[in-house]
């Protein structure tokens, strides 16, 4: 135990170094499995190389981001004291290790679609092993990577800058090399925010086009080898769902851990780790989740084709979620001091507490992580509701269709906006709750407990698009009914967990941003955030606009690269002799080649929006106004992500609903009926609403966070506050004369 | 000016008689006009019955809210000393003289519409002249009572509290007149939420019913004397854009007065009236406001048939906003003192204001006016940019429409999520600016400048639906076509300043939310909202979702009442023969009861959260929580007006462009192709949107508040305070104990 208590920080690594161990092992068998004839592997290489192009042109792009705000993090670290010009490397690793899982999470991709493919011809077991262990691959790959960069980082900084100093680990000494360690996740988040935004706007362009040409015009079905854009499509099915999925839960888990570090600096706890415990506590935990995902991962399994794949999902999900929360007790049982915890400036000049402090103990902590996971599972449980099948909200969007495209429109609009209920009250009923148990430090630590098992989470997540893209494989190849039917056993359950995941993911992102919040009033230096103040409540208004405009943007973007690519796919319908008798092969690179320029091209604009403003508006209007703006960023962006992830969910499945047929006032509707054709309507306003701007919000409200947080020294800097102090007494009075008055009327 | 000074207070009630004065010439003259044929006066009284029926119906639910909710206020006033149960007194007057206002609009425009279409047998000028001057008698009505309401009761409850006590005109006796006061504000808009969102549901459910089954199923053009529904729908326009506008500006009126005068008693002001001149100011730029609105009304007429309705209106608008600031410059001048403003609570025991103390000037007070005004200018030019034809906005989603009805929509959300940048920044600047210049009370008195010429605002927004009815009752009695082209060029001219108008009332909203906002925060006796803590933030996020659920609500009452209507329509066609030959009369009555009922039965809901939510935070969680839930409302209410008002106006114009004929890539197209069909979904999809739930934001985000600022004294007593602080200390320390920690680490 004494031994425990010296090397733990050098055991977080450890953990991360097993996830990658057995991403690696689990990776080769993928590898190992059969790819099926040639005409299926020529297609998913077809594929395989599209993502590859769109990885490239992007990492070309950022590539030059990643230099030019590297460079000026690198000027800035040297202005301040409490940081360094070493967060420039750390923000480079943080951008690398991000870029790199996607890449991880993409290759594992498009190895195991075609792979499932093939396996799908022998059984749905077999088709469930090589998917899904595809999506751990993605998930270990994602945790492993996040907890080997962050752990390392932390603890070189960790040891350069107080250890080495002999620095207070409350003190400024720690406050330093938390700040350069903040460059990591500025950097893992940076990419995350092109990633999502860029793969979401690829995909749902590829998409739009090769339906609107391909079944619309053409008449040909979906995933067809005949149309031009089906290579783009799946393609995008890549690029948006995995390696955009993976590069967002890659910065939450990061960001995570990272803000409930800094809120533990403040900590003064009277542990056997030298006082570190409250920091190193997130780390752990995600160590633990992260073993415990690889647990849960090997009891994903059928046997009969009959099986539900929903319950094996599920049974692998919770075993790793309460084996952790079990082990986390523990774990916070040892590493905690059995005194209570307070924070270092409640502390009076004498030592004595302050009264009416903020004091908790290590049970309150534990009470905090339990309702962070409590907070997960009801998001999740919320958003399945209000976009499963069969279900009040999406029967109602059903039949609404029956009187026209916008009595469609209508329902799946008030649906949406109805879903923000539930997991608002849950979500508001969480930061009460965890603040209650322990303070800001509770919040963050929530947070942690609900990410702990990121790497399960993504396992499930990213199956999903495997199968979906399996599917495509198997109708492209024209192979026989039973697999396709296979597949798309697997890909309904996808769609499930897509739902469920995506609420996971904005009540993370949301708990999140509030625990980076938290950590940026900490490391401002303010001690309030007051929005009786004008300015603070312009800052608040303007933090609410942002979402708006940024979907706007997003949704906008998706438009016109559909109008492109429905261009060129008429194009080459209309110059390619012999496409509609398979005499010639479409020049599906062209598509994919349209589908990644505008991407790359129509994700600058949200993306600098989300990074520039925090800076001017914390630069020109101090620390206060910034953290309005981030309160208001945060409020807007989870309902703005909520209202349209759920709107487009309801609208997907009320259309999915018409295959197997719908009864509206006792009639029965199908496929190709009036009341479908309106439910198409609303998928189609629904597909960039889910995929491109809904999502996106997650990774807004964080980056924009962390933004805050790394620029805060500089805004606590005694130069700027004096300067500030000048303005704001200038604003606040115009004549600062001191006026002596009687108290007569 | 000895003799001004002391009866300054008794001349506010006479302004608002002037006004009234005016207003019952103007009614006598538009009663004098000739109201046309028979088949005129018959539809003319069928659209009037319908709309008294709507009223008396919605007066009865209404009657019983008022009374319980009066009983309420009455115990409530007895159990703390700074209220009184005369504020049941105040409450009802202030519900009684809206319901008032909101009758005499709805008579005189039900009077107007048919006289306004014989004139339009003559010319232009005339049809303008008899349209304009109704509009312009709701206006002086609607200005006028209010005025007369709350100079009249502030007269009374000043002598009550304030003279006859001997009370501080800065201290708790001038408090208890106004919290008193304030009842007749919650009054007013109480009446403004149901008659905004009844009338919203109404006028939507019985257009939207009209059009489906008689445009779209019967095949007989709009406003045809055969439809069912044609004269609920036109009732609709009565009930919804004549009673529903004029309770919203009514209750903005009234409530940006009321926020300034409460800011006005936390001043110290050396002036020549008491002391009271902040308190006196904002009645009094109202009462200039409503004499100069009549001054520019009447420079609101045209000579020829050529001359442009557009130009007449802008003058009388524009010389009514430059006299008004000009006449507010000298009353600023004039009333308040030569010395320096400050506030109450910064004096120190010795009567010496405290270092960094808010100080401002009697000019500082005019910027911020000024500032007012600018903030309503641009907000009304920003909206009309957005939902004008021929305008990029409306140009982007025509040509959207040319790939089908999923595209139109896509562009009008993006359209309107855009939309709200400018006005934000606008917004934020604008609160900025007049805190600059005067503080919280610069706020207020900025909302009050801007308000100040509502009588010319209302008299413009109310002829619009008076020159659409008149153009519905030219073409229901088969009159000659150049009568229905001058009702059409008003009615053009209306669409224009509806789209103003609004951006004018979401602005004036916002300032006066804000102002009610900060009178809350002081009369609940806190220093601070601080969104650091965790409560408040959830508070915030609890707020920020209501605009979501509120919407929700409208937007399905609004597509269920439809419903209604559309069955209604259908069985009339089917069960009474003849209607179809002009040979037997449809139940007109039976479609106006089944709009009435379903917007009084559906309004129920969404009012009862916007009145009880505040309360319950309030009690449950205290004033500082309460503050949180009130700025996530009204961030939140703002965007969401924006966003669904200019979507619907522009989706709205984007459709009458296909009238005309419009190019997209080269080709013409026009009504009935497939372009023009896409936009009517949009048209559909905007109705709701644009008259329901946009325009009932304004009044959720100022009824909330008024409510909050109402419960504000209860909040601040001292048996809550104490019990909340034990709550306070529960939370944020489960171990009281002070602990005695060493320094060492």
């Amino acid at each position: 135990m004494e031994f425990l208590n010296t090397y733990l920080i050098y055991l977080i690594p450890v953990f991360g170094l097993i996830g990658v161990l057995f991403m690696v092992i689990k990776s080769a068998w993928v590898t190992k499995q059969p790819t099926g004839d040639e005409s299926m592997t020529e297609l998913a290489g077809y594929i395989a190389d599209g993502a590859m192009a769109f990885l490239r042109a992007e990492w070309k792009v950022l590539g030059y981001f990643v230099a030019v705000a590297g460079v000026l993090l690198a000027w800035s670290g040297t202005t301040v004291a409490t940081s360094s010009p070493v967060i420039a490397i750390s923000f480079i690793i943080g951008a690398f290790l991000s870029a790199f899982a996607g890449y991880l999470g993409m290759r594992i991709a498009t190895k195991s679609n075609v792979r499932t493919t093939q396996a799908a011809k022998t059984s749905l077991a077999q088709a469930l092993k090589v998917s899904f262990t595809g999506g751990t691959v993605m998930g270990l790959g994602v945790a492993g990577l996040a907890i080997i960069g962050l752990g390392s980082l932390f603890i070189v900084f960790y040891t350069m800058y107080v250890v080495n100093t002999g620095g207070n680990v409350n003190g400024e000494a720690m406050a330093k090399a938390l700040d350069v360690l903040a460059g990591f996740s500025l950097g893992a988040e940076s990419i995350a925010l092109f990633a999502r935004v860029g793969g979401g706007i690829y995909t749902k362009a590829a998409d739009v086009g090769a339906d609107l040409v391909g079944k619309v015009e053409a008449g040909i079905p979906e995933d067809d080898v005949r149309n031009p854009a089906t290579i783009a499509d799946n393609v995008g099915d890549n690029v948006g769902d995995v390696a955009g999925m993976g590069a967002d839960l890659f910065g939450s888990y990061v960001a995570t851990m990272l803000a409930t570090m800094v809120l533990g600096r403040e900590i003064v706890s009277h542990d056997n780790m030298g006082g570190i415990a409250p920091v190193l506590l997130p780390m752990v935990i995600a160590g633990l989740g992260l073993i415990f995902s690889i647990v849960g991962a090997a009891l994903v399994r059928i046997k009969n084709e009959t099986d539900s794949v929903q319950n094996a999902l599920n049974m692998g999900n919770w075993a790793s979620i309460v084996l952790t929360a079990i082990a986390t007790y523990f774990v916070v049982q040892w590493m905690l001091p059995n005194d209570a915890m307070h924070l270092t400036r409640d502390l009076d000049a004498n030592g004595v507490i302050k009264e009416g402090s903020l004091v908790f103990t290590k049970n309150g902590v534990f009470g905090s992580i339990l309702v962070g996971l409590v907070v997960g599972t009801l998001m999740s449980i919320i958003t399945e509701y209000y976009t499963a099948m069969g279900k009040r909200p999406v029967l109602s969007i059903i039949k609404q269709s029956s009187t026209g495209h916008a009595t469609n429109i209508i329902g799946g609009l008030a649906i949406g906006m109805e879903s923000t209920v539930l997991p608002i009250l849950v979500l508001a009923s969480g930061i009460y709750g965890s603040y209650y148990f322990a303070g800001l430090y509770g919040v963050a630590i929530a947070a942690a407990g609900m990410m702990a098992t990121t790497a399960m989470q993504l396992a499930i997540d990213a199956f999903g698009p495997i199968a979906d893209n399996a599917g495509g494989i198997a109708e492209m190849s024209q192979l026989p009914p039973e697999v396709r039917h296979r597949t798309d056993n697997l890909d309904a359950v996808g769609n499930t967990t897509a739902a469920t995941g995506k609420g996971f993911a904005i009540a993370s992102a949301a708990l999140t941003s509030l625990a980076l919040f938290a950590a940026f009033v900490g490391v401002a230096g303010i001690e309030h955030i007051d929005i009786y103040k004008a300015n603070v409540l312009a800052g608040l208004f303007v933090g609410g606009m942002i979402p708006f405009i940024f979907s706007a943007l997003c949704i906008s973007a998706v438009g016109r690269a559909a109008m492109a690519m429905v261009e060129e796919v008429r194009r080459q319908f209309r110059e390619i002799p012999g496409i509609m008798e398979y005499k010639a092969r479409p020049e599906y690179e062209k598509c994919v080649e349209i589908s990644t320029k505008a991407s790359i091209r129509e994700m600058v604009a949200p993306g600098l929006i989300a990074l520039i403003t925090p800076i001017v508006i914390g630069f020109a209007f101090g620390p206060e106004v910034l953290g309005g703006l981030l309160a208001g960023v945060t409020v807007s962006g989870v309902l703005m992500g909520i209202f349209q992830s759920n709107a487009g969910g309801a609208w997907d499945n009320a259309k999915k609903s018409f295959e197997k047929g719908v009864e509206i006032n006792g009639e029965m509707f199908y496929k190709k009926s009036e009341p479908h054709k309106a439910s198409v309507t609303g998928d189609t306003v629904g597909d960039p609403f889910k995929d491109t701007s809904g999502p996106s919000m997650n990774i807004l409200i964080k980056l924009m966070s962390i933004v805050s947080l790394v620029i805060a020294p500089h805004l606590n800097s005694e130069v700027n506050h004096s300067q500030r102090l000048q303005n704001e007494l200038k604003l606040r009075s115009m004549h600062t004369q001191t006026i002596h008055v009687d108290k007569k009327v």
